[in-house]
């Protein structure tokens, strides 16, 4: 197993993805279910190592640069939030406590807003992947996923920001809720009928949801379109609120397949020119982008 | 313990509430949590001989008036929705196969509309009771729960109704999202703020959401304040899109305490007139204008 010069990572609340890289070219790639929520302070090391120990040198100390729910309160160390208007990535690194001297750990810290309060922690990063990829670009960045972000972003810095809580409500509904024994599946049909509903009416979206429950009871209506409805409805009163983020503006989203694309199909009816960006691919590039502000003395020592 | 003439219950998906009856005297109570979401089939007879065995004569046949999820196709034996527009109660009650010759069931079908697609079960009752206490009663009546509906009576009928997610929302929302860690308790001063911002840009639900977490990482917000302020988000966006129902009408809430005042406050601040009644009142009411109205043969045998 070949030593690295960095480790990338990314550590959230279910999950830590790791890589180990060369330069800029992956190595090594590992996962694992500990996330920062299973995980009190002491454990965080140990979770690391369990991916990452066979790619270290015993004669190096290798950087590890994390993002995510890692820096919360909650996590291994707290990395403070900056307040925006500010460049995604920027400020001092958290520096979390490892007894493994071949480790030096460096969080990022994420983002916050004063009014509508608000914050970011992971995909400040993705942004910045973004930026490094997409020099000068102005517009705004839709990042899809549990809590979906809308980032807008200007002269290389984020102005504004707005989280929507879609993505969560979209598995409680599906699997907790009442609906779930009406939903099962995906097929489109139901998509684009839910994301038309949820834009149009976005103020009845409490309505609609039992619409979906009392529609399979007295219609049998098929569980996979109304799963898709169901997403197709979450989406579209998403998108009625973020009117102001995409209206008039190039929108790119950063996100994980199928989300990403059902996300630039509920745009494009909306005429939205829309880009779709691999959100891992982004995460790697902030992760590098980060990689590079450390202190010379702390960056990897490429052999 | 005196034999009772007929036996009212309200069987629903968590619990099984009984009332044993002389007349319309209440002579014993009782409750498990027993719902029909933990019985099969052939668990429904022991789950209520359970509770009223006691009561039972065994020199004649005491009728029991059942209405709740029990009379759904998963239930104990399935009572036919009853299409609107219709009078609450109606039509032959579903007879539940029972060993026990000491018991007679019979379960009240709920209630469907074809479009919007809706359904009821176990409000038709409380509104039926309602009805017997306020003949000739036209109007709007509106019923907070997990499953909230708000029906629209005139001439005695059930004219139209709409059920919204509302408190399942709420109890998912404040138990199992990430909201879960910046809400407990109770502070007046967050509800009225919650139901403001509801019922002004209900489209805003889902960023609105994430405020509150928000609001809890970056100022400290009072989680009692918060948890407030939550329950009137949901609430004032049911009342925004609840706007064609109540919108000059007189109102009369049936609920259980604190939540029909939760209503009544936030009905109070658009000046739509308000009355409350205790929804357990309401439905023994209706559970026995639904026992008068069995064939004469199968009434209870007043001693």
């Amino acid at each position: 197993m070949s030593a690295v010069d960095w480790i990338a990572a990314d550590w959230g609340t279910s999950h830590l993805r790791v890589w180990g890289l060369k330069g800029d070219r992956v190595l090594h790639h590992a996962a694992s279910d500990q996330g920062m929520g299973r995980l009190t302070r002491d454990g965080f090391e140990p979770a690391l190592l369990t991916l990452v120990a066979k790619w270290l040198s015993d004669t190096q100390v290798t950087p590890v640069i994390v993002c995510g729910m890692v820096g919360s309160r909650q996590g291994w160390v707290e990395a403070p939030y900056r307040g925006v208007p500010c460049t995604p990535l920027g400020g001092p690194l958290a520096q979390a406590p490892c007894r493994d001297l071949r480790l030096s750990v460096h969080v990022i810290p994420g983002l916050k807003q004063a009014k509508p309060a608000d914050v970011i922690r992971g995909e400040e990063t993705q942004v910045a992947g973004f930026l490094t990829q997409n020099p000068g670009w102005d517009g705004v960045l839709c990042l899809p996923g549990t809590h979906s972000k809308w980032v807008h972003v200007s002269a290389g810095e984020v102005v504004s920001f707005q989280t929507f809580l879609t993505g969560e409500m979209f598995a409680l509904l599906s699997e907790a809720s009442v609906l779930r024994h009406s939903v099962a599946g995906w097929a489109e049909g139901g998509f684009a009928e839910g994301v038309a509903q949820g834009m149009e009416r976005p103020e009845r979206l409490l309505a609609r949801l039992f619409s979906i429950r009392a529609e399979g009871l007295l219609q049998g209506r098929d569980p996979a379109e109304a799963r898709a409805r169901l997403s197709g409805l979450l989406i579209g009163a998403e998108l009625a609120a973020a009117k102001p983020y995409w209206l008039g503006q190039q929108v790119a989203i950063i996100g994980a397949e199928p989300l990403a694309q059902h996300y630039a199909q509920a745009l494009g009816t909306l005429s939205v020119p829309v880009t779709t960006h691999d959100a891992t691919a982004m995460t790697l590039a902030g992760l590098a982008a980060a990689c590079a502000l450390l202190p010379q003395s702390e960056r990897p020592c490429v052999n």
